[in-house]
């Protein structure tokens, strides 16, 4: 069966790496089976080799891939029913989608949760999660988090778009979610399980949206632990 | 023959609309011939009925159809062959694209072109250019364009996904150009037409991606004048 090395946090049932969960719906979109295998942060030198510290990384016999876009590149090319990507232009559009999330998206809810996130360590974890983030954000966490409500407020904003996009369709892959929707329902749960926050009013188009992702195969959005719940 | 009302400018062969070169590309894309009727800011009332005061209109027959979206959606219902959208999905995703386009890419255009955009008009329309924008913008043409070289860099920031994808495609739209493509092009040409900024530095990938863009249905994008050139 198709192994997933997926980042563990102090409670055994909440998982959130918006990396994983793009893979975790990626499988499911496909109709594969896998198992997950939770490491801790101070546990990646237990990934499988070639390591490069980083999660997820995909096991299928003996095969190892690392990277989501390459993990979702190798599926189709391994499982091409059910593609992910229907056609070059999909991909070319869905790349686009990736590093404008993971450029503009990622970093407003990192601000907006870094805290929770933390607290999600386990002691043993928690000093290399704040050395590690601090010096990549060249500032300390209370200060990356500092003003998490600005952040939220120009998340809305940079949302927009999205929000347009579902105004006529029901994913952004039109009728039938695709690897962006994945995308986006990853960001989202990096917040929403890794986190006490309520990102969405209710009134909010994107929580419909949050919703139908959610749904998705058999609620596999809503089988993960929350924070909030803990 | 299809007619596209366009906007005019004080030199006759100069046009930067960036919402009339999407539909030029897309008439080009499918193969289609057009007449194009150029007018003024302060001549919108001779647009056909029902008019809405904004270019492009095209009129197609008996038909009249405003606004560039809703144009690219007639010509693939009105003329299916060479679609501008494949797919649903193509759709959805490129909708994303013109949003974000207009959100983010066309404000940093507007800071950077704007004086270059308001020379460019015939003294009758010097004034309603002005009052229009001023009002929009709540400021003064120049405070609105006071920080062009701040603009541009941001604007170089913000293009980062789209160089992402031509790193590893020709197009947007993959192998072959798409209306996201075409949408980039009406955004690239309103500066490179409509005033005298080289956007690109000859290095930056986005410029061999414009070149192409220019390339495409015999040069289309290069046979329209430059302020630079006057």
């Amino acid at each position: 069966m198709i192994k997933i090395y997926d980042l563990a946090t102090k409670y055994p049932d909440v998982r959130f790496s918006p990396f994983v969960w793009r893979i975790k719906y990626a499988l499911a979109h496909k109709g594969l089976e896998w198992e997950e295998a939770p490491l801790h942060f101070t546990e990646m030198s237990r990934l499988p080799d070639p390591n490069v510290g980083l999660v997820p990384v995909l096991v299928d016999g003996s095969t190892v891939v690392h990277d989501s876009w390459s993990i979702a590149e190798y599926l189709d090319e391994a499982y091409p029913e059910r593609p992910l990507f229907k056609s070059a232009e999909a991909k070319a559009q869905c790349l686009l989608f990736k590093h404008w999330s993971e450029r503009v998206w990622h970093p407003l809810v990192s601000k907006i949760g870094i805290m929770d996130f933390y607290d999600a360590q386990r002691d043993a974890d928690k000093t290399y999660f704040r050395e590690s983030r601090e010096k990549r954000f060249q500032m300390t966490l209370e200060e990356w988090g500092g003003n998490s409500s600005e952040a939220r407020e120009q998340l809305l904003k940079i949302l927009e778009p999205v929000r347009q996009v579902i105004a006529s369709f029901d994913f952004l892959g039109g009728d039938t979610p695709s690897f962006s929707d994945y995308i986006a329902l990853g960001v989202m749960q990096w917040i929403r399980c890794g986190s006490g926050v309520e990102m969405f009013d209710k009134e909010d188009p994107i929580n419909d949206y949050q919703n139908r992702l959610l749904d998705l195969y058999d609620g596999l959005g809503r089988r993960g632990g929350r924070i909030g719940d803990h």
